[in-house]
């Protein structure tokens, strides 16, 4: 690459400066949103989920569960793997956060998939999640892409799977997303078997929500 | 890993057929999106940004310049790189989509650029963006995170930088995102300089937006 010599002419007035930048962007997202009805400790969790979607809204179709922040940092501290659905969820993950140079793990290009995928009648984002068996307890999930992902999981948990530690459970879309998440949320009560979560009512999610989320979560610091 | 032996016990009745979600998903987003204000070339691509972020009214903050999608398109074709701001976006995209094995290049960890955000006094994303410079003839450019990379990027054009083929330009969040793709709209009247773009009016924007939008330009097969 040739040679850089100097900064563009600034013709723009705007923020250049990056601690400045998060700082008032913070300050607005929480002047505009109304997180009352969220656990105390998932404050943070909701703030940068907003940040990484420009919606203050999003709060009203936030529901995390009462130890999820808590279960979720104990298990990062403590060197849990952090298990995902989807590529561009591990690419947004920022390393510098991790507390312990946990291992961020998505599955979905193992050789083994395809040929599940098939032999199963699923997607292949739904056989990855079953890869994950081994390091599953207390682990920290996230699904950020595939509501059959998230489906699969819950089946796996049902079925007698070892535990994550916490769920991170933001699928998007409109065939089955909104409706993977309510089972998510219906899960304690409909199985008995309560696993700390967080998820987003609706068709909203995505990997950058996924990702903002388990960025909150890896440390308490903004 | 363990021997995984079988598919968990079916407990949710959900559409686990990758392709029929892909055209239960279109079919609803086209059912339910008022999309007639754009190109009509442009509408692959705002129904898989929808896709991407589960609302249809994303289609009335969408601005897409009636030549982006075949310039960037014949870009690609013919090798363009695709240029980007964020690994999550470059992540995001499908390579097996690319016409041509398109370079796919994020410079946001080159060793240059935190020295040269802190001389400029910019962010790293802005600076990174200056790395750009003998890459930016016919490339396509997607900013799908930072609105300083954006309005660094139009300073650059605007002092004669060689012209990318086409912009992608959707930054997320509170501060300078909205303003920096309103200077996008504007920079073909306001500098003379006309650069196919995309753009979504507003807060709303991110990775996942930049990825969805490439990958439909990528190629017109949805």
């Amino acid at each position: 690459m040739g040679t850089v010599t100097g900064p563009p002419t600034a013709r723009y007035g705007y923020q250049r400066d990056g601690a400045a930048i998060y700082r008032e962007s913070f300050a607005t997202i929480r002047h505009e949103s109304r997180l009352a009805h969220l656990p105390a400790d998932a404050e943070k969790v909701a703030v940068r989920m907003i940040h990484a979607c420009g919606q203050p809204d999003l709060a009203a179709d936030l529901v995390v569960h009462p130890r999820l922040v808590s279960e979720a940092r104990a298990a990062l501290r403590t060197g849990a793997p952090i298990l995902t659905d989807a590529h561009m969820v591990a690419s947004g993950v920022t390393r510098a956060r991790l507390p312990h140079g946990n291992e961020v793990v998505c599955l979905l290009r193992d050789e083994r998939v395809p040929e599940l995928a098939r032999e199963w009648g699923t997607t292949r984002s739904a056989a990855a999640v079953s890869l994950w068996a081994d390091r599953l307890d207390g682990a920290v999930v996230a699904v950020g892409n595939a509501p059959t992902a998230l489906f699969h999981l819950l089946e796996l948990l049902a079925d007698g799977a070892a535990r994550p530690a916490a769920i991170v459970g933001v699928p998007v879309g409109f065939v089955g997303a909104a409706e993977s998440k309510e089972a998510l949320a219906a899960f304690a009560a409909e199985h008995g078997i309560d696993v700390p979560f967080l998820t987003v009512r609706g068709r909203r999610g995505g990997s950058a929500l996924a990702a903002s989320a388990l960025n909150a979560l890896a440390r308490e610091q903004e």
